[in-house]
């Protein structure tokens, strides 16, 4: 293909709003244009990388026999008031009347749908388990859609869905997905960061976030450098703290701390360290499904489960609480800090003087530091008046001890032992045990041996196809442009003439000729521009492989690969297959781990 | 691939509402199935078949240098405004304001898009000509969608969209399109018949239509037998009828013609036939932009260009006027036959008595058909008065002469004389030249060779490939089912075990990896299902081999092509070439015109 004859929409400078490398470079390089706000065209280069992006997610998706469907976009709003997420998606499900009044939405994920489509398929056990999936446009209606493709309004998804009699069937096809996911992102170049996740509002008991490093990204990443453990901060988990310390043989003692209310406060009161101080925490929860708490007198009047309940939460003085953590210990919808109005009417005292040591009023959560510390101080639910010599299980016995620590660089890995460091990351992947969210709320059934009508168990797979081309340019670009992986550059080499006339002219037509026939995506950048530009261009464009056909040099050709110094000459006659060797070992292969 | 793992969703009836073979059978072979109102779901047999049709257009659209790009499905309604066709599409184009109040759209379809895509791009005439295209969902909110995916809301189209300096540039695209149009629907195996076409609403100078025949077509083809001859019946034209009949010397005569008001009772009160009527209607123009009637003093009183103006059309008796010839020929938006008290008005006399002699209130639009009359009859603008021997050119001479006549089964092809017949037809495809509506509108430009500033020519090419899949089935089928032409099935070759165990379970099993090897996509129907049962749904999909491996026969297989009676023995280890080589025979190539 020349130049000539598809579209090159290199830009000097891409607009300010595109404050990261791959949203700048993808408009540079001519790959994207804006459309409209969070909207974008995908220019003929730009598709060629993702058509390639899409075709290896489909390979992997038909390796481990997911059968692709395609379902519709827009869809009835019916199928969501069905399973109840009408009315808690929010507003940035694009929802619409249409001129006979059916609700209709602009689909923004497809749980309801697949759920719905495999409802009127399914019979009998002997059909499952099944794995179906589609590769289609999404559209969620972010309030400051930003960084390009990367965070758009309109968006392509690969996502999957299965179903299965039971657990140990759902997890062998979550555990292939986790496979194919893993060689997707091998086989884009891209180094992933798979971390066990919460899975959040989607429920659920088994899931994994396939993670990219990003300046811009969305989580917080605690990894171990040491073993490769890595988990998102909502759920990583550390070693305990090899601390100093046996049980004391004092028993409590009451001590006035007058004005004394903070930690650092009571640690130069004390002339000790925050790490003997038992921290302890008011929360308010919110929908709370877990158990305690309801025996709780004194919590009674605060509601039932599904409403408000009010809890005490320890933890070592120096550490903090993992609020995703409580709220999946509680099984809440929500947690947060209790004012100090209900701090005050829950430990009988002002905010500075809770200690589990005779709370009665709320159930007492502790954090496995707190269990570990001797001798150790915490506030006497009296003002001014702190306890000395405390020993956890001799004083007080939580209701329940948990981990619920805020885990932060230099903490331990649990595995290994090594200090961890932390990283800014974002998700392309997810994968999901679904369990029977939707098949329940749907009523999905199917006949088991006995004739019985069962509701089977559901998993579901994502993968963002725009951000993951996005990130793909976050981990290959330079100052000059894009380095693309060979296996998804829009072509796999360029043919740069100094002049397209003369020798080089017909050098260049050849070579093209020879790169075509043997197998090699090349284009001929037949351009009357300057060298120099031609280069630029095509530098920033990020063809892996650049050709340059010169005067100077026929009958060899210069062969550079994008991103390395090195130049070499080649001779003509062996260019298309030294080229040819140099894509396929890079690459393009569809060889599985 | 076995069908145990993939989704064999064959229907023993389809719902009453599949009123269309292609309709009912895509339900009961399992290839779609209903979501909602005019919105299906591709299962996976049908996204095979869906995806190959894709393919092929792909192949020929980038044959012709056509750049594939992909906007979102979701457009600013802000491009709409631009164009002027927020206001004019009407209700069928699904409109959406966002949670922060910006108006979107589901695109209905792409010239907005395209042209402002194309205006960021474009800079200088050397960037000319250039054509970009998509393969794409569309959205048009019918208010009846029926006969399945031949006529839903959600759709996918490919539309092309070209720019040119100069008519002739476009003119050359148009060709190629009309080739690649023949070569695509060639390839998937559907006898299209292309006819020129009125381009409506769309504007521009030239357009073909590429119909299929459909029992329920909104189209009527006009169709010569002998040479080919076809056209909408909006723009068909016919040979002049061979009529006897000299000049007459006589002079015009006015007689008395009592209560004699239509051409059934002229004709028996002269006991001649209609052919010797020149009949004349009056007819309303809205927006119209001929030049005639401005000149016309009686017409000025009805408003200038652009309203309503009148015009009185003359045609032989025994024919009617075709109302969108006359909208073109007056360049009109609409036209429409004049009220009883307009009539009267404009000709001075009761409805059934107009004429073309003495009328001077309006100007006279004459068939073609009423110039070769002779001593023919006509209203007198007098009640109860007719002209004798009137001689057109010499009794009256019409302000314009042209093609208005209706063409109907049996008229005579302009070309080589023979006697049409008619078809119900839909459309498929469609290709336009647009002109510079849409570039005006959009004020895209670029710079001549003098740099000075010029509006590109615009093309337009769709294919709808839901419709053009279901009308494969429309053309392909028998009482069983599908019967599929090969570039398009869903696979090749289906192996049937009488029972899949032992020997047999064995043969299907090694026969199944020689025709993958080959190259064959395969199906292996590995059902515990009496044979007759996988049978009737291997012939209801449609695959067009079967291959069927019994104890009785092994080690030859039975070998039948769908649709044929003919069943053939093949020894086993001579199959899987023998199936190849049909595979390749029967168009899976690429090859063009």
């Amino acid at each position: 293909m020349k130049t000539s004859e598809t579209l090159i929409a290199t830009l000097r400078e891409a607009p300010a709003e595109a404050v990261i490398a791959s949203h700048s470079l993808m408009l540079r390089a001519g790959l994207i244009r804006k459309l409209g706000n969070g909207l974008f065209s995908y220019l003929p280069l730009g598709l060629r990388a993702f058509r390639k992006v899409e075709r290896i997610i489909r390979e992997e998706m038909d390796g481990i026999g997911a059968l692709e469907i395609k379902p519709t976009v827009v869809v009835p709003g019916e199928l969501w008031r069905e399973s109840g997420r009408w009315d808690t998606m929010g507003e940035s499900m694009l929802r619409i009347k249409n001129r006979v009044g059916q609700e209709l939405v602009v689909s923004p994920t497809a749980e309801e749908v697949a759920a719905a489509l495999i409802r009127g398929e399914l019979a009998t056990y002997k059909q499952l388990p099944i794995t179906i999936y589609q590769i289609n446009t999404k559209y969620r209606d972010e309030i400051r859609p930003r960084y390009g493709v990367m965070r758009g309004r309109e968006f392509v998804m690969k996502d999957a869905y299965s179903f299965h009699t039971d657990d140990p069937s759902l997890d062998e096809m979550y555990q292939k997905m986790g496979r194919a996911y893993r060689n997707i992102f091998r086989r884009v170049g891209l180094s992933i960061i798979p971390v066990r996740a919460d899975s959040g509002a989607m429920g659920g008991s088994g899931s994994e976030e396939f993670m990219v490093e990003s300046e811009v990204g969305d989580n917080t990443l605690i990894l171990c450098p040491a073993c490769g453990y890595a988990a998102n901060d909502e759920k990583a988990a550390c070693a305990p703290d090899d601390l100093p310390g046996a049980a004391t043989e004092k028993s409590l003692e009451k001590i006035d701390t007058p004005a004394v209310r903070t930690i650092p406060e009571l640690t130069a009161f004390l002339k000790t360290t925050p790490r003997v101080f038992i921290k302890t925490l008011v929360y308010r929860a919110e929908n709370c499904g877990s158990k305690l708490g309801d025996e709780k007198p004194a919590v009674q009047g605060t509601g039932a489960v599904g409403k408000t309940r009010f809890f005490a939460v320890c933890i070592r003085g120096d550490l903090d609480v993992n609020e995703a953590k409580l709220a999946a210990a509680l099984a809440a919808g929500e947690v947060s800090l209790a004012s100090d109005a209900e701090v005050e009417r829950v430990t009988g005292a002002p905010v500075g003087f809770a200690g589990p040591v005779g709370l009665k009023s709320v159930p007492v959560l502790a954090d496995s530091s707190v269990m570990a510390l001797h001798d150790a101080v915490t506030g006497a639910l009296e003002k001014d008046r702190h306890y000395l010599h405390v020993e956890p299980g001799r004083d007080f016995t939580p209701a329940q001890v948990c981990d619920l620590r805020l885990v932060k660089a230099g903490d331990k890995c649990p595995h290994c032992g090594a200090g961890f460091y932390t990283k800014k990351g974002n998700e392309l992947g997810h994968i999901f045990k679904l369990g029977r969210k939707y098949t329940d709320a749907l009523r999905v059934t199917y006949l088991d041996e006995t004739g019985k009508a069962q509701t089977p168990t559901m998993g579901c797979y994502g993968i963002g196809l725009d951000r993951t081309l996005a990130s793909i340019i976050e981990e290959h670009h330079d100052g000059a442009g894009i380095v693309w992986p060979m296996a998804v550059a829009p072509y796999h080499a360029v043919i740069v003439p100094i002049k397209y006339e003369g020798a080089m002219r017909d050098a260049a037509d050849r070579l093209c000729d020879e790169l075509e026939t043997a197998g090699v995506e090349v284009l001929l950048d037949d351009r009357p521009e300057r060298p120099g530009v031609k280069f630029n261009d095509m530098d920033l464009i990020g063809i892996p492989i650049r050709l340059v056909v010169s005067d100077k040099n026929l009958p060899s050709i210069e062969l550079k690969m994008r991103g390395q110094g090195e130049v070499t000459l080649v001779a003509m006659e062996n260019t298309a297959a030294k080229v040819a060797a140099l894509v396929s070992q890079r690459g393009v292969s569809s060889g599985h781990d």
